[in-house]
């Protein structure tokens, strides 16, 4: 049940390492507080080993990729495999400079991954370099629909056997999948769109979901994505008329701060494929 | 009419690539998603060509200047006016250090700015060193007023002939001007003052406006100003009393999500001189 | 009184020069702001000491450590120093890695910190590497209880005579020492826990209300930390059922703007020892 993935994140308080981007890293940290989990932020080569040894699951995100924080990323991401920790690719723009894609496919190369995150287009990239991306939004060619949705998940599927990863698209279908089962969730409202680094976020949640369901991943990974999306539809539901993205950003993080399990299992729209 | 070009805006859904400090980046994110174009940011000399490529328009900020970012902001801007696009300077605390005015004057020399937007003191520093700084705020002894405007207005329009740009000058009166033309904008709240990144945020915005209304840039310039400073007061509007500046942020983004084109052409309190 | 040294600071708007991790620097803009302070963030080597001459404070804060700053903290620091200005440590993390340890243990040596303000995990791993963190919160068995309360105030005292530096050591309750005198604070809310950065505010707070209270720094501190926890008491009381804790960010933030001076000394929890 996916409420209790959510309620082990909140018995067991993992301390989740970020290597993330400075753009949306305050509401990263918040949204870990939120569920129960306890954020450390660290890029420096000098020390990610070892501050990822002290945690339970790493995030490696490369919103704002820079030659400072690459060699980071791999050291980081190799320790915590050696650990056995669960560690998490969100490849933020790949598809939009040779460096984000080709330092993408360098560390699924060199790290095993738990699980990757990324919209529909930055996971075509990584896989064939066919994805195109608008920045870092994906191609609305590219979108995941109710008329697609067999191929969309064929394609995640073959992307999780290709990386040996769980693999989670999101849109405005999402997709969790190992090589032989999807979960498609229907959780989410549009509006999530419009606000900076919801996608960001959800990776930082479901890396302390991975670390407090060990053994489960798969349902660990569609639980994160399904509380994400009801999350923003329970914030949208507390929208004021004036109320914007700004708002909405917050009313997100103060949903997941509420959240219990019964809440969870009652609001998750998702089917197995 | 400011009116048609915000409706360029969300019509054209322009691509911004930010340069920009690691204090207000997530609000400019926001507010370019708010106003319907979006955001992406990066800075690594390794992919900021490319990025710009594939974006609409440049915004580079000095905020938290350091070494690492310098050459990507030269070498993005070089590569955008290749491609035409326009570019905007923010030349955060210009006058507050010699790396901070030594390079915002370096960039004016090699780049060709579309806009050039700061504080009275900012401009002064570029313009002849004469300015002087309290931090990233201007010096009060600098201020634009009702008594000294003619005085402003002959120096906006002098620093856009000195720059071949548009100079963009805000403060408790803005001054939007070409060689030819100042547009003194009477909108806004002195609260905006007490919130950390209005100025980084209207540098954001306003460089999708440039992006969406080619050759219209002075009065695409003048609009972005006059809704950001429109924003303020809508938003202060909706300030309960135990509301503070925090809040008053969140309200402001909110305003410009939900600013339409006959809001702005009703708001908007300008002459041209 | 506490209420005066918070009145000064909105009477002599102090500069304050920010070096701080990127995590959480936005809030810290805003808390300086709200309390009448000014806040620049500057980091680069080759501008730092230029910046600190011309601000009345310093905040050096290590929540993302890295290469690239840790000599601009120790050429700011010095800086600083010799020009009579308060400066602040706050050693994020420390005891959570080599590098934090020894480049805050390395920084006391070299600089003459007017506070020390952490968690007592990090101020246990700053005296004698025996404090344990969680990344970086405080380890439950370091707490500071109404049953060790002893014991904190006499550590609290031994750490500011060791370092020869006010120590402000926050948690449930919190402690704010000298070398004789030890200010034991109850003002403050559990919640606070659930934000990221509210210890990184009150560093940025705390070095404001140094900087506008020359002479009279111990208590000085004390009421910055007063009013910290005052200010999370107060957004408390003003949330709704289903706020959580993005909106409690927001609202701690906004009664920091609204305090004056007859607030705080009404709501002040305190006594000396």
């Amino acid at each position: 049940m996916f409420g209790t993935c959510l309620e082990n994140v909140r018995a067991r308080t993992p301390l989740v390492h970020n290597i993330t981007n400075y753009v949306t890293v305050n509401d990263v940290a918040n949204i870990l507080l939120a569920s129960g989990a306890s954020p450390i932020m660290s890029d420096d080569v000098g020390e990610v080993e070892e501050i990822t040894t002290i945690c339970a699951g790493l995030n490696i995100n490369i919103g704002t990729l820079n030659a400072r924080t690459i060699p980071a990323m791999f050291a980081a991401g190799k320790k915590a495999c050696q650990l056995g920790h669960p560690v998490l690719l969100d490849p933020v723009g790949a598809g939009a400079s040779s460096l984000r894609t080709n330092t993408a496919r360098q560390l699924t190369e060199q790290i095993d991954f738990t699980v990757i995150r990324g919209n529909i287009s930055e996971l075509k990239a990584l896989v064939a370099g066919s994805g195109s991306t608008k920045g870092v939004d994906a191609d609305v060619a590219d979108a995941v629909t109710e008329d697609n949705l067999a191929e969309g998940v064929a394609f995640a599927k073959a992307a999780a056997a290709r990386f040996g990863s769980i693999v989670a698209i999101t849109g405005a279908i999402d997709l969790v999948a190992d090589a032989n089962t999807c979960y498609v969730i229907r959780n989410g409202r549009p509006e999530m769109g419009r606000i900076t680094g919801t996608g960001c976020q959800l990776s930082g949640l479901l890396t302390a979901y991975l670390a407090a369901n060990p053994g489960n991943e798969l349902e660990a990974a569609a639980a994160a994505v399904s509380s994400m999306g009801l999350a923003g539809e329970l914030a949208w539901a507390r929208m004021n008329p004036d109320d914007g993205n700004s708002t909405y950003r917050n009313r997100i993080i103060d949903a997941i701060d509420h959240m219990d399990g019964a809440t969870l299992n009652g609001g998750a729209k998702y089917e197995v494929r």
